[in-house]
C-alpha cells in the first residue's frame, strides 16, 4: 500500500514533557515502551530504567537491542516488593531502588539523553523504596528539553501535579481474572 | 549494571488474546506500539494497521523498520475524520477504512502473524467508517493463537465484551490543555 504524502509537524517551541502513566490497568509499561520506540524514530537518545523488575524475562529485553545505539536499558531490582511469591526482604528492595534512583539522577543530568523513562517508579515510591523528595529532585533537575516518563500504579499527587500529561489506565477487564495465565507478547 | 538471573515463564497453555485499549487519555497507540516491540522480542511476527492516520508523520514510521523483518506496517486513511482541520469528505474516509478492514481480514486469516494491531479501529467504528458486524467478523475469524489488539476511543460494548483484556485510559491532564503544542517523541 503506497504511503500518502505525510505532513511533518514541528512545534514552534520544543519542550521536554513530564508524562505520568498510572492506574491499575494493563498498558503502563507498554505505553512507555511505545514512547521509547517513537522517540527512537525521531533519532532521540533514550535511557530506560526499570525499578523492581530484574527478576523476570520480558520481551523488551530482546527487542531493545534492535534500537541500538539509541536506547540504554537498565533493569534493576528483584521483582515486585511485597507480593507473595517474592522472596527478598524489604531492605534489599529498598537498597536496589536507591541504587536505581541514583542512576536515574546521573542519567537525567548527564545531557546524554532526550528521554528518560523510569518504569515502575510510582510504585516504588508508594512502597517506600524511594522517597518523595528524591523523586521531586529528579523533576527539579530535569533539563528543559528532556522528556521524563514515570510509570507505575498509585502515582503520588505531588508528582502528578508537577507533570504536563497524566494518564490513568483503568482495568475494565483482564485476562488473568478469567484464569488465563500471562501470555508472551502481550503480558510480558 | 549486571543483569540478575532472569526467570523465563511460559504459560501451560498458549493462547492468543484480544486486547482493547480505549479511553480519552494519552497512551493508546503508544501502548499498542509497546506490545509490538515486546512481541518482536519474543520473535513474533506482527502486522500493524493504522486507521485514519495516513496524513501525519509519527516517530513509529522511522522506528518500525528497525524491527524488520518481524513487523509489517500499514498506514491507511487520511487523518481523523470529522476534526476541523481535516479536509476530506466522510465518503473518502469510509472508503479508506473499508479498504483497511479488508486488509485486516486478509492479514488475520493469513496465518502469517502472531499479533495483529488495529490502531484506531474503535474510533473508526464509532465514526461509522466501518460497521460493527465487520469488526465482530474479525474477532470470529481470529486464529486461536493470534493476539488481536484494538485501539481507539469509544470502544463498542460488544467488542469489549468479546475481549480478554480491556484497559480504559483516562485523561487526568494533558499538556495541550496547558497550551503546549504536540512534542515529538511523546505526542507523535
Amino acid at each position: 500500500m503506497a504511503l500518502p504524502v505525510l505532513q511533518k509537524t514541528e512545534p514552534r517551541e520544543r519542550l521536554g514533557l513530564v508524562v505520568v502513566i498510572t492506574g491499575n490497568g494493563k498498558g503502563k509499561t507498554t505505553s512507555a515502551l511505545g514512547m521509547v520506540l517513537r522517540a527512537v524514530g525521531h533519532g532521540m537518545r533514550v535511557c530506560l530504567i526499570q525499578f523492581m523488575k530484574g527478576d523476570m524475562y520480558t520481551g523488551e529485553i530482546d527487542a531493545i537491542p534492535r534500537l541500538a545505539p539509541f536506547v540504554e536499558f537498565h533493569m534493576t531490582g528483584k521483582g515486585f516488593c511485597g507480593i507473595r511469591a517474592n522472596p527478598y526482604p524489604f531492605e534489599e528492595h529498598r537498597a536496589n531502588a536507591q541504587d536505581a534512583i541514583a542512576l536515574a539522577r546521573e542519567k537525567i543530568v548527564s545531557g546524554e539523553f532526550d528521554m528518560v523513562v523510569l518504569d515502575e517508579i510510582n510504585n516504588a515510591l508508594k512502597l517506600e523504596l524511594v522517597d518523595l523528595p528524591q523523586v521531586l529532585e529528579l523533576l527539579n533537575l530535569r533539563p528543559h528539553l528532556l522528556h521524563l516518563v514515570l510509570t507505575g500504579r498509585d502515582a503520588h499527587p505531588e508528582v502528578m501535579e508537577r507533570a504536563h500529561t497524566v494518564s490513568e489506565i483503568r482495568e475494565v477487564k483482564h485476562a488473568y481474572r478469567q484464569g488465563i495465565e500471562p501470555q508472551p507478547g502481550v503480558d510480558y
